[in-house]
């Protein structure tokens, strides 16, 4: 039975990405645990590239709109998903959410995840590629404890860095970690409350869609 | 087929909770996101309750075994799972790790979950309750928004207070979710790094065995 639900999610989600491509949105696919920061980070994300870039996001969570509620009013359509029992989106939710956000204009499609370092990596949703979020309060073995995402993710954004100097975290070992899953990994160091390698991270959407 | 799933593990799970009323072992059920702080606030409890009530740990990550290595050696036995494409413990793991851990003279029997605030909610272990934990680095809204866990677990610790002068997190709108998911909800709020409030919780864990 898993093997069949995934089967259809894919196709499902070949169909998404093939929309995409063919409108020219890059779509990327967040993941983490809870609390990690997606929102917060979409929030100052959308912020920076409001009126430059046209952003659209859809989110998800077992439950609440508080995600959609918080990165609305910053310039890109939004949509909630409430997951209900389920830990993670799938594809055909968010394609069922697309009519409501793209527009034309629209070239970079953030999809945030159910807070979860495990199922939501074996559910393709349509997007390009996946970002994993480690937020550094988290501690550095999570790549090496949860594989499957940093095997997965290509990109890896260590968010709330400010919170180093009160931590016992050790940013060499992380790096470390995130490589031994992935040895190519692209990984951003970022505290989005207080803009620290803010522009790094924009600078690299910007390129996405250039 | 997921009904099945989940009545096979309940009766597995109602049989280790037979067998461990008739040993007088009182057992619980960690769950929290990754990185909430379960392994450290195990460390910290293992080595206070060392040689005062026989304690023995059954610890699950999707890979590795580093926290049965962190835990061992503190007076505990320590069994590791590692549960590979899963995102949580099933009631046939734990039994099956039982044998291993628990001796004449185990009063108290930790089971510390694969991190992830949704998936381990619905396979009973054979606990006798869960305990959620919630690192205040996570943010307050998480209660709303993984209402299932909270739901659930009558008894929530706040993790990582020692953060709380770094973050913007609100104590009280934190409580009122916990308790607006549950009434009841006993919550500790606690440091396993500084100490603050682990007298309270280690009480509590003594009153439990008395």
């Amino acid at each position: 039975m898993r093997r069949n639900v995934l089967a259809g999610n894919e196709a499902v989600a070949a169909e998404t990405r093939k929309m995409l491509d063919g409108r020219g949105i890059v779509a990327v696919n967040l993941i983490s645990s809870p609390g990690a920061g997606k929102t917060t980070l979409l929030e100052k994300t959308l912020e920076a590239l409001d009126g430059e870039i046209g952003c659209a996001v859809v989110t998800g969570d077992q439950r609440t709109d508080n995600d959609a509620r918080r990165l609305s009013g910053k310039g890109a359509n939004v949509a909630q998903i409430e997951t209900g029992d389920a830990c993670h989106l799938n594809a055909g939710q968010v394609a069922e959410s697309l009519d409501g956000v793209l527009e034309d204009g629209t070239k970079l499609l953030f999809i945030e995840n159910v807070g979860n370092l495990v199922c939501p990596v074996a559910f393709d949703l349509g997007e390009h590629f996946k970002i994993a979020l480690l937020s550094v309060a988290e501690g550095e073995d999570k790549p090496s404890k949860y594989p499957s995402l940093f095997a997965t993710a290509s990109v890896v954004a260590l968010t709330k860095i400010d919170l180093l100097p009160h931590l016992d975290f050790d940013l060499a070992a992380c790096r470390k970690a995130v490589r031994g899953m992935r040895p190519g990994a692209f990984i951003f160091e970022l505290s989005a409350k207080t803009g620290e390698g803010m522009d790094k991270w924009l600078d690299y959407l910007r390129s996405l869609v250039d």
